[in-house]
């Protein structure tokens, strides 16, 4: 079914860590072999690496968990596939360009028959999570500018994910380079970490970290799984509808917007 | 004033020989050290990887000369920076999904006082490159539609090519992963290779490829350039104003236009 990772942080941080976990499961503790990809935003611009061999055992993966990319917001993917079949183009995140700025997308579930109208944008490949990624940017660019209050765009997005979890599993990341809306229907869980930061050991390798010699006092760096990634420590996991918005590695709006009823 | 690579071949070809040769000039044998970018085609996806630092030093450029992804169709920039900070979000080559496909494009030159007008695409960057680049894009969108004839997309390319051409310098490359659109404005060269294939030594590399070894008979690929890459081979110069539009390594379509006079 796929599974999300994404992070917040107010202050550029690398992802090696949770990275290195999450894409274990991409083919050596996990099934999700089917692809991979992972976005990083670098002030306007988005540095992306996409596979569709298996996360697990690809060298490109390799490279991302060694070289140490920092960013303060980042999205990532390993992917089983349902809809659509195994390529590059099919492998999350997707990136389109919206009123001069990247917005990035990563989804976990299925809407097996979404059918999205055509628009600004069109989906490249064939699944139903870029479908739907086009579907978001074509109700946006149709309803708002880029004026438009960050709360009203939420709103927006609250409205369009409860709509889409009506027809299937849609669990959500997607940014714009500035804040993290994630949304869960059925699985999502997040840590926040700050001073005092303490140790954390991933769950599928035989890997440990020492927060607190990698940090400042200052920092905050929120991470947002699909499962939690390490063994010892607690996961704030998410309600089914409940969504939050993240910005510089805290919460800045949630709420839980179940599927509307038919 | 940057230097571009690309690649259009019949058969799924790596760049590995060129790309080492290339990157050499962006920080070692050459000036252009202020980013640098590729983007390969597979299917109708596009991997691609960009870094503001300098290639000759950057361990990710190291990667893709060291790793073969095969492509029919790849596009690469160094960078030396005129108009527009050195950033991840200046780094070319820029992408953009019109009609369901990846565009890719790159650019040499400089058109210091260009606007394009706001429209469809907007630059998330501050490069005269990628405003032309969405300058291109919103033209073809608003004149065409996905089922134009290429013949007279191209022609469009043309006469857009031309009239940026007045202004400044402007050597380009454009894919949309099926042809692979090249206009020269003042410096750009080509070679086919087909059998029977031989060997070749780059020109900022002690590195020397025996193409025979490496092909089938059937194999025909092309590679265009600002500057030839190698110290033993014969390559054909684009004439001021030339245009040559590539598919499958071949030339299918060519002309000169040289900048409208006024």
């Amino acid at each position: 079914m796929c599974e999300l990772l994404a992070m917040s942080a107010n202050t550029p941080t690398d992802l090696c860590f949770s990275f290195t976990g999450l894409t274990r499961r991409g083919g050596a503790t996990g099934p999700h072999k089917d692809g991979w990809g992972v976005a990083f935003y670098e002030g306007h611009g988005v540095r992306a690496f996409h596979d569709a061999d298996a996360s697990a055992h690809s060298r490109i993966a390799e490279v991302v968990q060694t070289h140490p990319i920092k960013s303060e917001v980042a999205i990532c993917h390993i992917r089983q596939a349902n809809v659509g079949e195994i390529c590059l183009a099919n492998t999350h995140p997707f990136i389109r360009e919206l009123w001069g700025r990247y917005w990035v997308f990563a989804h976990n579930g299925q809407l097996k028959a979404f059918r999205g109208s055509r628009d600004f944008y069109e989906p490249v490949g064939s699944t139903d999570s870029e479908a739907l990624f086009c579907d978001i940017l074509n109700h946006l660019r149709r309803h708002c500018d880029r004026n438009t209050p960050d709360e009203d765009l939420v709103a927006r997005l609250v409205n369009l994910s409860r709509h889409y979890a009506r027809e299937g599993v849609f669990n959500l990341l997607l940014s714009n380079g500035e804040w993290l809306f994630t949304y869960c229907t059925t699985k999502m869980a997040s840590i926040t970490r700050r001073a005092p930061f303490g140790p954390a050991r991933l769950r599928d390798a035989d890997v440990t970290v020492d927060f607190e010699s990698e940090t400042t006092p200052d920092d905050i760096v929120s991470v947002i799984v699909t499962e939690p990634l390490t063994t010892d420590e607690t996961w704030d996991i998410y309600e089914p509808g409940e969504w939050r918005l993240w910005r510089k590695g805290e919460v800045v709006q949630s709420g839980r917007a179940d599927a509307r009823p038919d």
